[in-house]
């Protein structure tokens, strides 16, 4: 019959251990996480550095990035309308010509980060693609114009095809483009074009229908930072200057008019903190409200990534956001700290159900690494240690499959078999980010499981995952590890997983390296 | 690497061969389907029939038929609040108390038809259970009191947790409480409780605000039958008796107060063939408008179980509903017949890109025998071989597994690996179709190869998805045909498709036995 036993702890290296759980940095703790100890006690003295493997990782994963690259520059750009196609068979033939705004803006990241990072990609038909990709979606990504929502899904000459009720595809607009503004070294990516009065103030914009001037009220849900009275809907708004710095302002006034990744990133901060009413999904009776794991994760993400290193005004409303991001992902940690539960409460309980019991190890490990960099950030040793075991340690021991090996795409934390019919498939993208969260905790704190925890789910993914025949990786294979979809890209496969994992990873190891 | 080739066609025994295509009855061709040559030709005699493996299969199907009622019985019932789990456990334990109302429609179709026709199931509490599940439609599943449209998923205690944008949870409303109405021998299930206005004529429902009144206008699209001119939106109409019959009136008049299986059924009716924007989904620029095969399928379905042996004066427009759903379902048959696809244009035309070169076997399958019956109630010959062979013989063929045996779920006909995660895995519902099919096929034909097939599907789905320890089957299996999910229910499977299937199995073996 097959009838398979349910997923057991893999026998990790990681051993377990209590550790310091907090969230205190240079300004205190943020919440009341009890047991902040900072750094865990009678840690064993750092070992001696395997370095030829290091060295051989660098070299594997420098040559699958040049691959993975290739790939895409070979076949997903449009030359005819801009944008890039992401649904590309095994060999890059397109199968499907819509366009994935999430794809858009995650490869528009892509290319503008290597170039603007990496010597060997400092190519100008690098950056070109990246700024055709990024006018494509200045063009093309809003559902109308001035309207901040943008679709989930394009023609191929850039019409809405779909939308989510989300906040994923602002997300990924305001990601790249960001990013495109740092490596093009244009400003009017990241803040604004041209001044005026954005054009929908005082319009209508899935909202029911009234108009709500978003620029001109406090960001919400900011009351861990004091600052103005924060303004009611609809009532006229004192502009509060740390708000308009978010969205590009440096001063009170007129805020920009022309799309710009900050005018994205503070309606993706509105509908995340305190109005996702506004995305269009119905609040029904019955269902209880909830708040999923990738929300504050990327606002978290989007945050850091807007605010990196440019030491301006703008941080400290970006700082907040972030900080708020990293709170309500500490929130998802139950059970003692046991569970990364993909859904809970507003107020940070625990749902019933199976939506409330659902675990995805995949998407708890990226959001390890990103409050590890941003506890790395903030100094904050106990919050760095929290992060690694219980966002990333834990949920690798837990999703690892102790039959076939790979991570399990979810998991029921009461150990019922999740309702996903992938549950026990294996993604491309949970392996991906899992490689770059170990890398990252064996830099933070150099224990050697971390490394053989890298080098056990590196081989795995370079076994299972790549395709050396044409580049690029496979994105989705059955529980035994074998291939079942062919495609390279599809809806929510592009360029983006593979290359900032590979990227991240050659960084890591070069500076693991350089250290000795 | 585990790569696996395209599926290519299974060496069934069905012999490739040209058939009679056409869609013509006692009223003539309802469509300019070419090639309507009657009965084909040159049909072998028919073989002598294998009695002994019928009834050998009838043994089977109701010892089967029994082990599942006994599983739902035993365990989906929810004696506090009515209505049925469908989140249990392989053992029947429930592990998510969320009442899906797709599955609360079906189920009491299923006892309420069990009870009705099959005298081992004339049981009180099967009755008992059944009201009991229609009461709590009846109560809770609309989205508010007087509309038409129906939660998709509601709290344990009748809350509307969950609103989809489709017409299938009306649907399977009005398919339970029409067969309801049957069983119990109470019409107000079917069609009215109370006389009066219903309380929405002059409200708005899901259209933008606008009060729309249904029951007074024409139903759409209903351009092949002529009659009184139809009324425009919002402009005072004159009723149709035709339409008010569907709506359970037999004269022009107020219509019913009360929610019964009629007025579901007007409401999918309009949605369907006209208003589908009332469903709340956005009509976009970029994506160009489409039919799923499953709504002119549910419609069919839903018209002959609605009219089933009455033989009223409300026949008339329930006929005409179900030709439309024919007619629409055979816009789905593309490429000279080779392929059904799921989606199409409104106008019959195969759509670019994945969407359109979608295909669902299963699909397919259960529509075919749809129009299999339909075809047989009006006599028309060449409508059913036409079903036959283009809805059940070719996605057989096309959709079997030639490696491991069983359906996949979805394919796509220029043989580009589908974007759907699932696609290869071996899903129950399809094969409890295709048992239907096929034994419906061969009932109408008597052609040994139906037999043939009808064995070799029944033998997978009898080894690979039947639990014999605790009754019903498992839903999900891999492509290698090992179970990949333990549950015996969820969001999607209920008590409907095993049961249906194995009710229909063992009243065709019955009346193939009979008849010798």
């Amino acid at each position: 019959m097959g009838l398979q036993a349910a997923p057991q702890p893999a026998p990790w290296g990681c051993r377990a251990r209590s550790m310091g759980l907090g969230l205190g940095g240079p300004e205190g703790p943020l919440s009341g996480a009890e047991g902040s100890v900072g750094r865990p006690t009678a840690d064993p003295p750092p070992p001696p550095r395997p370095m030829a493997s290091l060295s051989a990782w660098r070299e594997r994963v420098a040559a699958e990035l040049d691959a993975a690259i290739a790939f895409w520059e070979r076949h997903s750009h449009d030359p005819q309308h801009g944008g890039f196609f992401s649904c590309l068979s095994r060999d890059g033939s397109v199968y499907d010509e819509t366009k994935y705004v999430w794809l858009q803006g995650r490869q528009v990241w892509v290319y503008s980060r290597l170039y603007r990072k990496v010597p060997r990609f400092r190519r100008p038909e690098i950056l070109e693609a990246a700024r055709a990709g990024g006018e494509f979606l200045l063009r093309c990504a809003r559902l109308e114009p001035g309207s901040p929502r943008a679709a989930f899904a394009l023609s191929r000459d850039g019409r809405p095809a779909r939308v989510q009720r989300t906040v994923f595809s602002e997300v990924f607009c305001a990601l790249g483009l960001d990013e495109l503004g740092r490596a093009a070294s244009e400003p009017c990516y990241r803040v604004s074009r041209t001044p005026g009065p954005p054009p929908y103030l005082g319009r209508g914009w899935g909202c029911g229908g009234r108009g709500h001037p978003l620029f001109w009220g406090q960001i919400p849900g900011r009351s861990a930072s004091p600052g103005p009275a924060a303004p009611r809907w609809g009532a006229p708004a004192v502009p509060d200057a740390r708000v308009l710095a978010v969205a590009g302002c440096r001063t009170p006034g007129p805020p920009p008019r022309q799309a710009a990744a900050r005018e994205w990133m503070a309606a993706v901060a509105r509908w995340a903190r305190e109005a996702p009413q506004e995305l269009g999904r119905p609040q029904l009776a019955g269902a209880p409200p909830h708040e999923a794991l990738a929300v504050p994760m990327m606002v978290l993400g989007l945050a850091e990534q807007l605010r990196d290193g440019d030491g301006g005004d703008d941080d400290e409303g970006l700082d907040e956001l972030a900080a708020w991001g990293a709170q309500r992902l500490l929130a998802h940690l139950q059970r003692g700290d046991s569970v990364v539960l993909e859904n809970v409460s507003p107020d940070g309980k625990e749902l019933p159900g199976s939506m409330g019991r659902l675990m995805n190890p995949g998407h708890a490990i990226e959001a390890g690494w990103f409050l590890l960099r941003f506890a790395q950030r903030r100094g904050d040793e106990a919050l760095a240690a929290r992060a690694i075991a219980a966002f990333i340690e834990g949920p690798l021991r837990r999703g690892w499959d102790p039959q076939h090996g790979g991570l399990f795409a979810f998991l029921d934390a009461d150990g019922h078999c999740p309702t996903q019919l992938e549950w026990s498939m294996k993604l491309w993208w949970p392996h991906a980010e899992a490689m770059v969260a170990l890398l990252a905790a064996y830099a933070h704190d150099r224990r050697p499981e971390r490394l053989e925890a890298f080098q056990r789910v590196a081989d795995y993914t370079f076994s299972k995952f790549r395709d050396p025949e044409h580049g690029e990786w496979f994105g989705y294979l059955s529980r035994e590890g074998n291939v079942a979809l062919t495609i390279k890209g599809g809806p929510f496969k592009g360029c983006f997983h593979v290359a900032r994992a590979l990227h991240m990873c050659e960084e890591m190891l070069e500076e693991l390296l350089r250290e000795g």
